[in-house]
């Protein structure tokens, strides 16, 4: 009776956005039911949302979680304060069996309960936390930790759900024999889960590259193991303790989802990564780690996002300014960090045609740089579109790569007033010549973070051939390019069907090249070296389930 | 013009048959247009598919393909005669560029000419040649070599067809920006193939094991290289033939499809398979060499079919006769030689409740080898239903399974008037005791051939833990059981979802354990150690193609 009503209530609050979402994905028109405007939380919501922030900050963060063997942490904002936030440790050998004793009333729920039930785990406080793990700027942490992270969480419970309901829960089968009476069989399908996933979370997008894989795996009726990266826990153990409360008020074990936080130097995504109970990965992070789960938990199905080199091709344009200003913002935001931001510009050394005339290389990376350096004048600004450096690794590569060629924009070190202890940066432009660097040294290499090269090429055929060779070889999250020639546009748009990477053409407005929406947008193809999946398709839910059918004599 | 004609007459005359497919395959309702009886080919059909294969044999099987270095066959039919055809060998290094060719002009040709282009390249002719090479009788060569298999290609084409419409072709997005002009862009999307995939047939069931990657990989715009096991080349060879044929009458490179025959002790199918350009690989045959392609063929998605130990659970039944009946049926068909047929028979040593009374272990197994004496005590109708031991393997295991224990029913030699050569037995079925036995040595290993183990067990209970034990070790394509109890068959399903296995339940009139019908019937689960994946679903077809997007601003 109180599970009954709890599905009922269930189905009117979320069944309605379900629908929706199912249309979306459908059509691929722009939807989200989740505002981007913090306003639109209400006006006491920021002050609320920090007030939370900073009321666990310092606190030991129970869940309540069984096989709690210690306490660990020790996450510092990337704009300078220790956040002081102790977790849970896990033994794994209770945790997990803990959480396969839920597995079969999960998935005896159904594929449209869980759906709800996973739609209903949402939550609106990640703001700070995003913003002081992953050093964003505090208006995108809100952004793409809070709403667009609940969108693509949304949009993989939308294709869980389609793809378990594509079968019927039962049909009556009956095979004609001529004269004699059919044959009668009736035959239930359900769709049963593989076991445990195991969420293997990122630094720079906890929350946004994990809910894909978080949500797919649960709405599938699998338990869900997350596993944050020791730099940005906070907000993947809030999501947890969300999971674990709406599972539980559902009628559901909440240990259907719980944290795997590790001790300093552990290295618990290895050791949990092959543990036969794990039957999913998903996992957002450097390639050398995800070429080993890939090669080395072979008991599971591997979702993995990994390096790549994303480029721009910029053969002539009808809008130069608007193109310049567009690639500006592209490389500024977030300093570079996104794995969906542009490495490699690719300039005919002859220079281009535009609406404002015949371009020299030397003078489209001018005018670039200055677009850049305007964009970035004010201190103000540049903090809020940068954010801070993620880590020290990033500060590295950015002050090498000056060294790579000559530098036609410097980085500037900005100061945040907030947090005088911030590390901000502004993106770095090197110029690079195709035929006289070794390119895997310098520009076909991943080199994230505010790096940009001005890469020179003989043409833009020239430049179709490196962009050929860079998805195939190094992969890419995007491939940008600006054309005012159809032929070279279908040039470009064949060597991304050919080796599977996603395109931008000639984008001079307020979308930008690094910018993808749920329902809409794929991330990813899934189809070069830099992911073996995208977000969201059919292919990263299918896996994720098996179907049990039962034939009984009718 | 002339595209269009025939993309208009491939609509006319296949689409209806598209249409009843997809609807198939979300009601699970039973549907066929493929007749199973040789006479509703016509009158003459026999006698012309016989004369078809007469005639093919001896001679030199000439594709025209790209790389052909020479010749090379030797198949001799389980009956006895050689064929004699010699096929084309082939030089990867030619033919696999080749293949690559055409794939550009296919993938633009689009998800719906695609499946009419596939659904056009059945063939009917193909009885003979899959009791020649495979051993099966000929009512069962013919349909499980021709329509059957002809279903379950198509139902893989419906998937394809399916999987890749669910994304629009193209799509506007509109997102609002308050009193600003809306963000708008224009967005295409894809499906593109991953490139040249693979088929490695098997020696029993050519066609049917082999159409559902084949036409699943090419109506998913991918070039499919097929290399046929060396014993059962023809079905697939003239499979090939006919799709090159299909292929080029309706404007495509017939190299599309290409046919891999090695000369004798080559093993082509492990060089191949890691070859760069192979991108998917679908394989049914031992685990040894399947366990191979998933550690090795990296750089491919592997769909494997390997080896299982199928096991019936006896618990009680309300139709002792039907069940003896049908699972002496289920034991004989095509000498056990199904990678479906039960091996395993767990019943408890004291006996079980029929609606016959009280039935103790030893008469349970009695009643079953008298049933099956019965069934095959006439040499005809033993030969129709028994066909030929496909291989000196099974022969040898057969002889060797009489050792394990003690022997219930006895294996005999039939003779073939027809066929003196061909080597024809009935099933052994072996009494085995699962408290006495090392279990890896007798009924944990799979004994393929016309083997079964009538294995005493201390309950039902017992027999439950040795099923589940047995699915998660070693994988099952298949789980029957027999119970008057609800409980019983509750406990039995619960198993089955647990450890992903197909489950029959109680069946004792004219469906079989061992037999699965395309759109209704899963065959494998995809989530238990006998096969990666399920014939069909989405996860069969989900990753056999990317989708790429090109988005432009509006």
């Amino acid at each position: 009776m109180a599970a009954e009503l709890t599905l009922s209530q269930l189905t009117e609050k979320h069944r309605p956005t379900l629908d929706q979402a199912l249309a979306a994905i459908r059509s691929r028109a722009y939807w989200s039911p989740h505002p981007e405007h913090p306003k639109a939380y209400g006006e006491t919501a920021p002050a609320e949302g920090l007030a939370a922030f900073e009321a666990v900050r310092g606190t030991r963060f129970d869940l309540d979680q069984p096989g709690t063997d210690g306490w660990t942490g020790g996450e510092v904002s990337p704009y300078g304060p220790e956040l002081g936030v102790e977790y849970p440790h896990a033994d794994a050998d209770v945790l997990l069996p803990a959480m396969k004793a839920g597995i079969a009333a999960w998935r005896d729920a159904g594929p449209e309960t869980r759906a709800l039930v996973s739609i209903s785990a949402r939550t609106h406080e990640f703001a700070h936390a995003v913003m002081h793990t992953s050093g964003q700027a505090f208006m995108m942490a809100f952004q793409a930790g809070g709403p667009h992270a609940q969108d693509r969480g949304l949009e993989a419970v939308a294709y869980a759900y389609e793809e378990q309901t594509r079968v019927p829960g039962q049909a009556d089968w009956s095979k004609p024999q001529g004269k004699r009476d059919p044959l009668e069989l009736g035959k239930t399908f359900t769709a049963v889960p593989r076991g445990i996933a195991l969420v293997i979370g990122c630094n720079t997008f906890p929350t946004w590259n994990g809910y894909p894989g978080l949500f797919a795996s649960l709405a599938t009726g699998n338990a869900v193991l997350v596993k944050p990266h020791p730099r940005a826990v906070l907000p993947l153990a809030l999501t947890v303790k969300v999971a674990r409360e709406v599972l539980a008020e559902a009628g559901f074990d909440p240990n259907l989802v719980a944290l795997a936080v590790e001790r300093p130097g552990e290295g618990i995504a290895k050791t949990l990564a092959v543990r036969p109970e794990i039957k999913l990965i998903d996992y957002t992070g450097s390639t050398e780690f995800g070429d080993w789960l890939e090669a080395n938990a072979r008991q599971a199905q591997v979702y993995t996002e990994k390096a790549g080199v994303n480029t721009v091709v910029v053969d002539s344009t009808s809008d130069y300014k608007g193109m310049l200003s567009n690639l500006a913002f592209s490389l500024s935001l977030y300093s570079g960090q996104m794995c969906t931001t542009p490495q490699n510009l690719l300039i005919p050394r002859e220079g281009i045609e535009t609406d404002a005339g015949h371009k020299s290389y030397d003078e489209v990376v001018a005018d670039l740089a200055a677009s850049v350096g305007g964009l970035l004048g004010d201190d103000a600004r540049a903090n809020a579109l940068l954010g801070a450096l993620v880590n020290p690794d990033v500060k590295a590569r950015l002050e090498a790569a000056a060294g790579l060629g000559e530098v036609a924009l410097a980085s500037r070190e900005v100061a945040n007033p907030e947090f005088p202890d911030a590390v901000v940066r502004t993106p770095v432009i090197v110029k690079l010549d195709a035929g006289k660097q070794d390119p895997e040294a310098a520009y076909l290499s991943e080199c994230f973070g505010p790096v940009s090269f001005a890469v020179a090429v003989d043409s833009t055929a020239d430049a179709l051939e490196l962009l050929r060779r860079t998805v195939r070889e190094k992969g890419a999250m995007t491939v940008g390019a600006y054309t005012t020639s159809a032929d070279t546009e279908r040039a470009i748009e064949e060597v991304c069907l050919e080796e599977s990477a996603q395109l931008s053409l000639n984008l001079t407005g307020g979308v930008y090249v690094n910018q993808t929406a749920a329902f809409s947008d794929f991330h990813g193809s899934g189809g070069n070296p830099a992911a073996n999946a995208a977000l969201c398709d059919g292919a990263f839910v299918s896996n994720r389930f098996r179907v049990v059918e039962v034939r009984r004599q009718a």
